[in-house]
């Protein structure tokens, strides 16, 4: 299948309607993909049905076919963090001409205890977070395995963070466009949980990503997408740093594409933690497992690179709206691939992967672009 | 694609877990399909997320990954109540050689307020539930309006609950096993949403049906599947009493069979109130639009009438825990294709049809199975 085009709102703390932001995305994916609403054939959504919002709604495929008149096959498609991707690798297997993909989600209101609860749901909820260890205490543990196994230090994770709130200043679309943070500013921000700082921990905010996915050759081909779930918690992998669904579905990614991760230009991950950068470095193969240290240190993955890494932002700085973020990245990758990013351009884009994970590591999606003709 | 295995656990009020219920349905789906566990290289899996149980769980392939330890892809697909007939559309689609797809939901708990809100978030919020007309009432108008238009009666609707339960009575796995309901304690329940009484209306329970599909030739073949989506409210549709996406959803399943209405031997339709059998036998061509009271007077689909519908029991009296229902449809008519339903198999069993519904008419999925070298 082919990207033929994207769309995204801007992502931030407005307080819009969810069908209104799926209404912009979705019009701009089809508005770029040079086609009407009437051409779709199916659709494809991931929310986590706006579940803090006045207006939520279970059965968002009926939604969708009530805002754009069209009855049509459609489902919805909830993989928690890592919905987006989740919807988008399934388009690329139900056998349509024309699919119409879309992320959307609305949690950045005023109900923290409410959100808190909602993201306890998605990972282990009997052995960890009825405990208490709620989910930045999951991941710091992961965090805190690599630094015990590989001497990786706080001040590797405020690189990440760093380069990426550098990243989002050149963004438009974020919350932290023309916001610089420095690096002092993240040193010194509140902790959550050891070792995680404020800054290294993604932003809840609403937003909606879409595209439209084509059999129809365009500049953008979707080369690889592969999709691998693994077991609820962390505690339950072999390797608590080790994200072995990521392993496996790049792998699986790269062969598809008949590429190594060598060919890859540009890419965004997952961060919603500073240290899932680091892990997806290693876990996709970009490096031996315990060294995503350094290409963060090196520079490897700024924006200037050899490979640029969230160029975007990342969850990190663009923020992250649940079931919208999977597609955000694939909005970004498009937008590279076709060199329509001004200021974050990165040089080499003919390659780019995105990847996209739902719960603590559960869910992993990674899917490999290719720019035709290039 | 062939349906290998089915499962089904009881239907009913029992408080167990929803991985307990996924668990024994999954294994007697494998049991039945002489597979592993281990052979099964994907899973589809529908599921509200358990949405008033305290196990509650928004990542629920990670959960059945942490289940059956197996790393393999797994997408959950709700559709309030049409998601276990689209958990199984969609995995006929996906292109795997084993696919195991289930169905399960934990609603029968002590908290009507809270499945009464749930439910709500099933069809259109802003116009309709909010302003106080929720499920029973919405669909109350459609019946209404069906009896202005169509001359239908109160005694006809009672028939159709009549029928359900009658052959409820015949099925070990429903609450009504070996329970007689007159047509006497039907006529003079209380009234819910006039015209519906208490026996016009569905019964919530918790359960799980699954299902292994597979591309192997077995005794049983997906002739047919067809999902259609339209808007979310009764009122969006050009006529409230014509179940539009349910028409195009069937003549689609029929043409990709080879088949017409009058090849299907027994069907399973989605009875959630007891107008919306009368709707399906209408918009799936089973006689002329507003004539489906012909059918339920004339006995035609009582168990030993020339088409019987829902010898199951249907949503109304075998029960409907919401995401399980399609997959337990699909359970009831391989097993009657089989010939293995006991004092209710049906006589003539060659084609049968699942249809399953969700939210007023939003998502409609028709199934068509045949037994193969009968």
């Amino acid at each position: 299948m082919y990207v033929k085009g994207v769309g995204m709102t801007k992502f931030g703390f407005e307080n819009r309607a969810t069908w209104d932001m799926a209404y912009e995305a979705s019009l701009e994916a089809l508005e770029g993909s040079n086609l009407s609403v009437n051409d779709i054939d199916a659709a494809v959504i991931s929310t986590v049905d706006t579940l803090v919002s006045d207006e939520r709604q279970r059965h968002y495929p009926s939604l969708v076919s009530s805002l754009f008149k069209r009855r049509i096959p459609m489902i919805q498609i909830p993989a928690v963090c890592g919905g987006g991707g989740a919807a988008f690798w399934a388009a690329n297997k139900l056998g349509y001409d024309n699919v119409l993909v879309l992320g959307v989600d609305k949690i950045a209101v005023n109900t923290s205890p409410v959100i808190t609860n909602e993201i306890m749901n998605a990972t282990d909820k009997v052995w960890e977070q009825n405990e208490g260890m709620i989910f930045p205490c999951s991941v710091a543990l992961v965090a805190q395995q690599h630094m015990l196994k590989y001497g990786t230090t706080t001040d590797d994770l405020d690189l990440v963070a760093f380069k990426n709130h550098e990243n989002a200043f050149l963004n438009e679309k974020t919350p932290f466009y023309r916001k610089k943070i420095t690096l002092e500013q993240i040193k010194k921000s509140p902790v959550i949980a050891s070792p995680f700082r404020l800054y290294d921990c993604t932003l809840n905010v609403n937003g909606a990503a879409a595209a439209v996915l084509s059999r129809e050759k365009s500049d953008v081909e979707v080369a690889g997408s592969s999709l691998h779930v693994d077991h609820l918690g962390p505690f339950e992998r072999e390797d608590m740093t080790t994200l072995t669904a990521c392993g496996i579905a790049a792998k699986e990614a790269y062969k598809k594409a008949g590429i190594s991760a060598e060919d890859i230009d540009v890419m965004e991950v997952h961060d919603a933690f500073t240290i899932l950068e680091l892990l997806s470095y290693e876990d996709m193969g970009f490096c031996k497992k315990g060294e995503g240290t350094k290409l963060i240190r090196n520079g490897t993955t700024k924006i200037n690179g050899k490979l640029p890494v969230n160029p975007s932002g990342g969850l990190k700085a663009r923020g992250h709206p649940i079931s919208a973020t999977g597609m955000a990245q694939i909005y970004e990758i498009v937008r590279q691939l076709r060199g329509e990013c001004g200021d974050r351009q990165v040089s080499k884009h003919k390659y780019g992967l995105t990847q996209n994970i739902g719960g603590p590591g559960g869910s992993v999606i990674v899917n490999i672009f290719k720019k035709m003709g290039g």
